[in-house]
């Protein structure tokens, strides 16, 4: 590693950044994540595999990087802070907000295969699971536990709510629903969950 | 098929079938579901693999009745109806005893892994897991509904709600817990999400 690289330098290994990002997303969703092997993201991405051994030290570090990576570019294009839920003092609409806008990152080609690869490897690789939930999942759903504490602050949550349970009312079912296709993921569908989960389903 | 079998070859009949679920549900849960195949049923069951091809089709059919056959065992050993949440007419305390008995179910290392296995393919494998969610999954899903709907007759769940989205507030939750090793799996857990599930998060 140097401090100050040559503009040009940093301009290439940027470059060989994105390709190995794309090599590795592109090769988990056509292979699944057991035959991917640091070799063949190297040879897709057209660069030596010890260029790889450099920067992550296995597949699952490049991996791990590239969803990250993924993420922060669905959240731009979407017009948002990667890592921020509005709070617009509008619990439900900033709610609303943000899982409209994984509804759309969820039925978005580039993320789903890959996603989906990675996600059927955890289910039965328990090590590579709590990897990728500890650095991918749990960072996402602890922007939730900020915004409903700070809703509970305000008196728009009860007290004695725990917010790391009350965001699965929401968010698990949209997973539920996307990953194992038990039902159509809509604009419409997360509006309602956030609309249960805040009024409950027996009368008030 | 013969219409009336002689008791010995019902008996013989019914012991092959059950080594054969057992068989299947060792062999996917040890190397997953790609690598399994018939003859590998057949031979772990010790019975031929045209045994196998006169009951069932496919190795996807062994299994789909092999889990069917544990779902129901398991409905039986926790003392209640296979198919069927009970309806005492108290709403949270009837949703809670199954989820109670969904738990437990999770947590037996028999259900566990062959489930694990099975649900990794079908997140890749859309075919399957359609067909899994549709004979399996949803079946369960609709016994949420007709209990929501009963409740729902009787002014204890909101007229507007629809109770193929309200059930997944509950079962979503427990279930990407118990696939994605997001969250400890209790009793106490369950309990809350039906409380948040029917009185919402915020103030009443």
């Amino acid at each position: 590693m140097v401090d100050k690289p040559a503009p040009d330098a940093t301009r290439r290994s940027e470059r060989s950044r994105r390709a190995i990002y794309d090599a590795a997303l592109a090769l988990v969703a056509e292979i699944g994540y057991p035959r991917t092997t640091v070799e063949g993201i190297a040879a897709r991405a057209g660069v030596g595999k010890q260029t790889i051994y450099r920067w992550w030290p296995s597949k699952a570090d490049v991996l791990l990087e590239a969803f990250l990576d993924l993420a922060e570019e669905a959240a731009r294009e979407a017009g948002h802070q990667p890592y921020e839920i509005p709070d617009t003092g509008d619990l439900a609409a900033d709610l609303k907000a943000v899982l409209r806008a994984t509804v759309d990152e969820l039925l978005d080609p580039r993320f789903d295969a890959p996603s989906r690869a990675l996600a059927a490897e955890g289910l039965v690789n328990e090590e590579l699971g709590r990897r990728f939930v500890a650095h991918l999942l749990e960072p996402q759903l602890q922007l939730y536990v900020r915004r409903l504490r700070a809703a509970q602050e305000r008196g728009a949550v009860r007290p004695e709510v725990d917010p790391r349970i009350a965001l699965e009312l929401f968010v698990s079912p949209l997973a539920q629903r996307w990953l194992q296709h038990t039902g159509p993921i809509t604009h419409a569908y997360t509006d309602t969950l956030v609309d249960y989960a805040l009024y409950g389903i027996a009368p008030r």
